[in-house]
């Protein structure tokens, strides 16, 4: 039986693994491995990729957001106990930069793309939101009039893990919507790096200054430390992976939709909900909704394929959130948990387009139960 | 005129290029770039050099101790405000560990070899210290007998960052002596990454477990989190390096103490003070005292000897920290800010024995004003 495999990083950094393994080798070669050139010129090429003055490189996507709302309390645009909405469905990273910050986590509903519901956010009448966190989950972009118009009001502060290059109808991308934006260079990303790799893309001087420093042990320069930082460094060696695939992030964007596009033409089967299909995600994932998900996801794995969920426990689910957790919540939390209940990634990293029309194939054969 | 660089990286890992960009090619073509063997290898391989029962590898050493004190406070072993002894003379990651997880420093002033004097520490009867955390400064084995004892009534977590090798009088490694360890593999260290990491060691299952978990997102299975945690992993290609060099630290420390003992028997100046030279340090820094710093290091540099100062400012006087901010002191701050005035570093991660000899001539030739 053929295999279709959900993610293999191997077959996925094949086209550029000759090209990775010299950059890595002048890395070594360079005696620099903390900060510098390579650095420098990752960020200045995806600074201009994303379209925002600054990029400041990171070690990862959840230090990126802890910085960010870290910078936000040093400028006193926020404080402790703020609130901050964020939406019910999304990866527990993006839940844990506001906790790790003292903030309180306002979670609100999914729309039906399963992101931020931006009318239940401007609903959200009970607290006062300092700030709103979209999530381009799936790598769809979370942006709308309402998100536009709260910009004046709140901070607006992207996850843009999983949303590079994504873009909105009048063309802006992810990233350089929001105040400040976090990505994540996750290997499995659409630009993932070999290791843990972030960065912070915004327009705003003073949060670049400050991610910078706070990502350097809250030093100004060496050995003189004007805020309590940490260690937050993106490392050269990573900058240069990346710098190999940034120069090819659309095609393998352009990829990844042209599978969506078979899968989103050839799937009929009314027991399966495909995603809407606008042109502008850059389908980190492909999810779909389904009545019974584990009879689903069995069928498919009795086909040869592999399948995954992203994710399968709400973040105000997991055992290290209580109830009390989540300030105020317009989650309804039984619409969040079903949702998780019922959905399933198909592969897409490295799917070619007869690997999607076979897979849809299957899909099509599935009878629920 | 001859020129003694301080620290170029290009001549200290100039031995183990060609090996390491093996080891990166390595995992470049493995397709695993999280976790996995080669991390794993190297947690067991740091584990049997420390002898330690475990090793976790992490992202950095200032991170290394920000996760062990927040297991503490997860285990209830530590609590919020507790107070934790650390020597006024360390490099600020010390401290930031322990204010990032909002518990209250002791500074306690150094003894004659920069370390925690471990009497004053016994005399400090202000507050219950909960924790002590001696810092193997500049590679000198921080122990004795007094903090042997307090082992038994508080928690001791070595910032062993700079001390990868040392030993006390009866053999046993730093990182070995505590209930928990930090380690640095910051790219200049004695085993040095080529980007950060770093690493845990300790005897305690716990600890070690927990540790683990904070560092990926505080999860004991994928998608599962039981702690707020945090992204703090070693990359595989860091632990590929450090596996590479490992095997050799023992040379490399045997190098550094053989420059130092060139140092210690050939500067005879009585302008300048010398390091205590027992045979168990593994000199990351090779520190002198003198009393005109600026004269000396100028003199140095006229005649081709760069120098470092670690560190110039004490962490108690570094604007992001207040008055306020060190709970109890018996630093009596002028004497630690004055040694931070009177301390040298001189050339010691590749001198040769032959560049020890000619430096020490121009040391002996320096006449203090």
């Amino acid at each position: 039986m053929k295999k279709y495999v959900f993610l293999d990083l191997s077959r996925l950094n094949a086209p550029y693994l000759d090209e990775m393994k010299a950059a890595a080798c002048r890395v070594i070669d360079s005696g620099r491995y903390i900060g510098g050139k390579e650095v420098e010129d990752f960020e200045n090429e995806l600074a201009a990729y994303v379209g925002t003055r600054y990029a400041v490189g990171v070690s990862n996507g959840l230090d990126a957001l802890r910085l960010i709302f870290r910078a936000y309390k040093i400028l006193g645009r926020l404080h402790e106990g703020d609130y901050v909405a964020l939406p019910a469905n999304t990866y527990i990273a993006s839940a844990l930069a506001v906790t790790d910050n003292g903030l309180n986590i306002v979670a609100i509903r999914n729309d039906e793309n399963y992101n931020l519901d931006s009318k239940r956010l401007s609903e959200c009448k009970d607290v006062d939101i300092k700030a709103v966190m979209p999530v381009h989950l799936y790598g769809r972009t979370c942006w709308d009039s309402i998100l536009q118009q709260t910009k004046d009001n709140a901070i607006i502060v992207e996850d843009n893990a999983q949303g590079i290059g994504a873009t909105t109808a009048d063309g802006r991308k992810t990233g350089s919507l929001g105040h400040a934006a976090a990505i994540s260079f996750y290997p499995t990303k659409n630009l993932g790096a070999l290791g843990d790799a972030g960065a912070v893309t915004t327009d705003d001087e003073e949060i670049a200054a400050i991610v910078r420093a706070l990502a350097n042990y809250g030093s100004d320069r060496r050995y003189h430390n004007i805020y309590q930082g940490f260690n937050c460094r993106l490392d050269p060696i990573q900058a240069a992976m990346l710098r190999v695939k940034l120069r090819h992030i659309d095609e393998e964007n352009a990829r990844r939709q042209a599978v969506a596009d078979v899968y989103c033409s050839h799937i009929e089967n009314k027991g399966i909900i495909l995603p809407a299909n606008d042109g502008r995600s850059v389908w980190h994932q492909f999810v779909v909704g389904c009545v019974d998900r584990d009879g689903f996801r069995r069928y498919l794995a009795e086909n040869g394929v592999e399948t995954d969920v992203n994710y399968p426990l709400p973040f105000f689910n997991q055992p290290c959130y209580s109830a009390t957790d989540i300030a105020v919540s317009d989650v309804d939390n039984k619409v969040t948990a079903e949702l998780c209940d019922s959905i399933v990634s198909l592969p897409i990293a490295h799917t070619t387009l007869q690997e999607a029309h076979e897979i849809s194939e299957i899909i099509n054969r599935y009878k629920a139960s």
